[in-house]
């Protein structure tokens, strides 16, 4: 086991009505910003139950944050945050809702020359605003990390940074919020834990074997809840299941002391950046050609992920090898996840716009081996076009 | 699965050579009292390492913390911290010493009578002194959670109490202090982080899927890797396994959203009380009387921890039951653990004391259905005399 720090103060309050407790998670007299995106939270009642929990504080509105949030819609706020002397940001919403207020958090504290060094040269967060959340979108995980990830529109860039400073205060989950959810976002939140899990799990063997348990915990529960939320959002238990394994997938609990890859995920913001494909879409199609690509660096734990989260025995190391891939792509599809970049319409020349993107930026020796170079993205994007 | 509050911000330092940074965990000008027990971090190099780290501070000492923490002992510290204006304990040991210390931090600041009320009557706990932790034994979990186990003397009582003020601010885990560890101590600390999951998963069924198999993944790695711990506690591959599980067995996260029992502990307190067997081994009596009269009630449960942990199938449900007694029975005796009163030379006159003082101080109506009352404790404990 590799040695690590593990350190996470987000308050968890789970379950039905839980909503209604968040007045007594804020500081009293706090001034507040309620950040949320479109309108979904006022027609399926979580914007009159948070208005209604903190109806003694003295709260104002910053809405209209867009899936992968902006750069551009952050810096809208600052003005706003300046003059009204806002000290509390309220988070109403999914991950683009909670990384964006992450970023106008840590923005506005930010005492170097330009917020967006926070970003494309990671410049270290040290303060931010507190932040609570209510999350209405189980998926990222953002509710309890420090992660970020924002969009530059006039770059096509998305970037990511880290900081204990932006971790949530607070945040409520209420698995009642997924009943009014889009199938669409449902399947996306089951996918994004996983491949979020697979990130800290298909590396190289770290007899980490708690971790690597627990990482088969989050998995299989997916697996075997996924469907069911997709069948019927309006099952309590399923949604309740779902929603936990979306939090633990990127807690840091399961990435204590193992190896982390996160090749998906850089490659995946890339497809996000030039096509605007959704953040999980873009997992579906990245990961199986990582298993496949790097399939020999992977190759002991890709039989573990192979026997203990699909049952795969009694067959060949490549078999199990391959049947493994088979069974997360199916997966994936029977969330209504599509898994090719053709899928998306999305041309083969991406393909080298991608690779030369990445060069340029200096964004690749990826994974837990840093072996995952341009050759490799390449292979990566095409194996399976 | 039930609502819940999870919220834990205690920072784990985890790995090689962890002792050195804990100065820069500990606030700038803390006067540090630093408690231990025995001499045995002085054979082992534990305190030289935590003295050298600590040596820009002020600080003071306050050994003998004796196995099973007394109240007596615990008052002695007041005067010393008071004198000397101390502002941060430092605890370097085992679950004792950690217990002992939550004590003294939470009685120093009691703002009622008498600071036993915080264990007689559940006086509330809402402040204390900051606490830091160098476990120097894996066991109790209590490097990572509120709750502290408190011995007096004079009653023969041993009881406890639990408040997030205690929570350690740090703790370290290095598992290179196992190597040098008696045996005992090893097969004490993997019984009692087993008992732990159990008391946390071997209720009803709750529909907890992750909570549940998160905590098979603490049982299952416990069983193979305390006989490796066992066998050569300087593999410290297999130690830091054993650590990490003994953590994560009681910091909240499998306890989020389910039922608990903690009959095995309620019981256990007595016989160490009565008898001063070790903690551990007095669950290894226990939890197995525990499995066989309350089977009803747990049936569904038996049923999953047989198949799941024990990888029991293809017997009938009772055949399976038993079977997965046996097989805990067999493991605690595999880890050196006797599990039958008389293997402890105590009378069977012992279970009416047991009984009588549950009764007295109305310690019944135990487990996570109130199902275990006077007529249940005897069953438990005469079952297996």
């Amino acid at each position: 086991m590799k040695n690590f720090v593990f350190y996470n103060h987000t308050k968890i309050l789970f379950g039905k009505g839980q909503i209604s407790a968040i007045a007594a998670e804020i500081p009293v007299d706090s001034k507040i910003l309620l950040i949320y995106g479109g309108g979904s939270i006022k027609s399926n009642g979580i914007y009159d139950q948070v208005t209604d929990a903190i109806s003694d504080f003295d709260y104002y509105e910053f809405s209209g944050i867009e899936p992968n949030p902006t750069y551009e819609k952050c810096m809208e706020a600052f003005d706003m945050i300046d003059e009204l002397e806002i000290d509390f940001l309220l988070a109403v919403g999914g991950g683009s809702v909670v990384d964006a207020a992450k970023f106008i958090a840590a923005a506005t504290l930010f005492d170097g020359e330009d917020p967006w060094d926070i970003l494309a040269h990671h410049d270290e967060v040290t303060e931010a605003l507190p932040i609570g959340v209510v999350l209405t979108l189980p998926a990222t995980g953002t509710e309890m990390n420090g992660n970020s990830v924002i969009s530059r529109v006039e770059y096509k860039e998305k970037l990511s940074f880290s900081s204990l400073a932006v971790l949530p205060q607070f945040s409520v989950l209420d698995p009642q919020v997924i009943e009014t959810l889009p199938a669409r976002q449902i399947g996306n939140g089951v996918v994004d834990a996983f491949v979020h899990v697979i990130e800290q799990y298909l590396t190289y063997p770290e007899n980490a074997k708690v971790q690597d348990r627990m990482a088969e915990a989050v998995m299989l529960t997916l697996i075997e809840e996924g469907p069911k939320v997709l069948a019927n959002p309006a099952d309590y238990n399923a949604c309740a299941n779902f929603m936990w394994c979306t939090t633990m997938a990127l807690n840091g609990i399961i990435a204590a002391g193992v190896p982390q890859d996160w090749t998906s995920h850089e490659i995946g913001h890339e497809i996000t950046a030039l096509h605007g494909v959704d953040h999980a879409r873009t997992l579906a199609i990245v990961l199986p050609g990582v298993m496949k690509v790097m399939q020999e660096s992977k190759r002991e734990k890709l039989i573990q992920y192979a026997e203990r989260v699909w049952g795969i025995t009694g067959k060949s190391d490549e078999e199990t090898i391959d049947a493994a891939i088979q069974k997360t792509i199916s997966f994936f599809e029977s969330m209504g996840l599509k898994t090719r970049l053709k899928d998306y319409q999305i041309p083969s020349t991406t393909i080298d716009e991608i690779v030369d993107r990445m060069e340029a930026r200096g964004s690749v020796d990826l994974g837990e081996n840093l072996q995952v170079g341009i050759v490799e993205i390449k292979k990566i994007l095409e194996v399976r076009y």
